[in-house]
């Protein structure tokens, strides 16, 4: 018995934001002060160190839960699966539906709930919950989907992961530029192949970490409004991650029986260039060994971090070879790490 | 081996609001009308459908995680483990940490992690995620647990349920005096005892009922004030209820392997007194039988609907002897069971 992907399908929303798109924003410090720069300078610096060109924005009349419809329907699709026969629809996000122009995040119903509205299912014995896990959520309700699948509770499930950030970022805060739109989802099976799920790892840091990843005020500081935003501690993160995800990555390629050279792609979290390339270096530095070229494939440049959606996202681009340069093979040992709030950290070994 | 719950603790707030509180509040009808008679009738009427006549309003400088811990902390020391032996920390909410005066959700970092946190545990292999689930979500979680301990991956896992509905209530609608804050939490253990989860049944309405909870204006509506709160539609719910649930409780004990004449107690979701009568004479007429007296403990009169947390503070205050005429004894069968928005409906058989 193996636990496979069958199916892949994401949402890529249409409005494409460039970094010149922000020239002219009035960013701000935390504190409120300005920079001691201008704009095209900040902008050329955001660049140098997560890569990103350009980011995605949803639809102003969408949700989150409509993006992940779209890719739900993609990854039924490639399954061939009748979506009646499924047994779970787990949806990872963090910040609901938030209409356009609302401060409000909206679960309620569920987001799988409206997803499985949105596909017609009407099958109740398919059961439909969200999870909230930070950017790794997605590999998250992976997990768990295996979980279910191991003690005979399924044998189909849906995993989505969707995410709306434009709809909370501090556009007075530069890092709102890291921030994107998107979602990407997978119909995973129990088959009678060889491969998929060999080993997981999964991890919450809040002793210390907890807050890293919060909700807080604009930085243009108006005592008069209390609306709170997406922010981050970009520098603690950036030494946490470097310290804890090659760990992690490390400890799950040990249970899974494979060795480092057996290791084709590593399809990271997509939160920052630098960081993603210091992790991938250090990974392999635990192994006495150099990144080989081309391990990482990469989405950021154009689509910027849309969360819980970059990972099953780019595993799509890859598999139906829209990224340059990279290729996917049946038998292809794979590693999938992603780190966020929480602050969580994750890893799948997975044979393709 | 079995999975049994090894201890139990619940949070339930100072603030009383009883029902004459509402005497001055200006209720209107979902079109903004006005009602026919003066609230004294609105509220008597209130009275006899849901048994309600007070309710638990959490302190304004609490929030919801704030609950979660007080809960865990109990549910920790009941059982006497260690908390650093934790393998998860799944906790049930819908709409996260709103603050007093706050229209804004916040579960980033997600509340199992600020609940992590709060109980100062370090090891990060403790992991910690949120779940959405409507009302059922604690009942869902425990179903999550079990299927992590039933494949292998966790031994011990801390449940809560924990929401404060005081924040997204609409003053304007009568449904707000149905709603209530609260917090109760389980740890679950596998051990060598008797006994523990027997069955359990869980599903995911959606085609028709996923909008009977929802998330929606004022009833004094105002075109200026976009602001949402917690809405439903009583009537479909009641007949959606009563059509359902007898129905999912009659296959998890068929599941379990027990018969209607073993079952000591029912644990059902605290959402209104009428309907969880009916559902419980449905249940038993479905087994041609009458409901004995006492089956249902019932804690809504003083204490609400406090989603989530109603069903591990009910049993939290059986087990403790805080129910007039109600108590559990070992070997007892008893039956969790819940509906909310999704809607979900799921029920676990136990023995106890």
């Amino acid at each position: 018995m193996s636990i496979k992907i069958t199916g892949l399908g994401s949402y890529i929303p249409n409005l494409k934001r460039k970094n010149s798109d922000f020239l002219q924003h009035e960013f701000l410090n935390a504190d409120g002060s300005k920079f001691p720069h201008d704009n095209a300078t900040t902008i050329s610096k955001f660049k140098a160190i997560t890569g990103i060109e350009e980011r995605r924005y949803l639809e102003e009349d969408l949700c989150t839960s409509d993006m992940a419809t779209l890719a739900a329907k993609r990854a039924i699709e490639t399954s061939g699966i009748d979506p009646e026969t499924l047994d779970y629809i787990i949806i990872a996000h963090n910040y609901g539906d938030v209409k356009h122009g609302s401060i409000q995040s909206d679960a309620v119903p569920s987001i799988a709930t409206r997803v499985k509205h949105n596909l017609k299912i009407k099958n109740p014995s398919c059961v439909g919950y969200d999870v909230l896990f930070g950017c790794p959520g997605w590999i998250e309700a992976v997990i768990q989907a295996q979980a279910f699948m191991q003690c005979g509770m399924a044998k189909k499930c849906l995993v989505i992961g969707a995410e709306a950030l434009s709809r909370v970022v501090d556009i007075h805060d530069r890092d709102s530029m890291i921030f994107s739109d998107g979602a990407g989802a997978a119909v995973l099976e129990i088959t009678n192949e060889p491969g998929g799920i060999l080993s997981h790892e999964s991890a919450t840091f809040a002793y210390e970490e907890a807050h890293h990843i919060y909700f807080g005020g604009s930085n243009k500081g108006d005592q008069q409004d209390s609306t709170r935003f997406i922010k981050m501690n970009g520098r603690k993160i950036y030494e946490f991650a470097l310290k804890e995800v090659p760990k992690a990555m490390a400890s799950c390629l040990l249970k899974s029986g494979k060795s480092i050279e057996d290791v084709k792609k590593i399809f990271i979290h997509q939160a920052n260039e630098k960081m993603d390339d210091a992790i991938i270096s250090r990974f392999y530095k635990l192994h006495k060994l150099k990144a080989p070229e081309n391990v990482m494939p990469m989405s950021i440049q154009e689509l910027g971090n849309s969360s819980v959606a970059t990972v099953p996202t780019l595993l799509d681009l890859v598999v139906n070879g829209h990224i340059e340069n990279q290729e996917l093979n049946k038998g292809d040992i794979i590693i999938l790490a992603s780190v966020g709030a929480g602050m969580n950290i994750n890893a799948i070994v997975y044979e393709y």
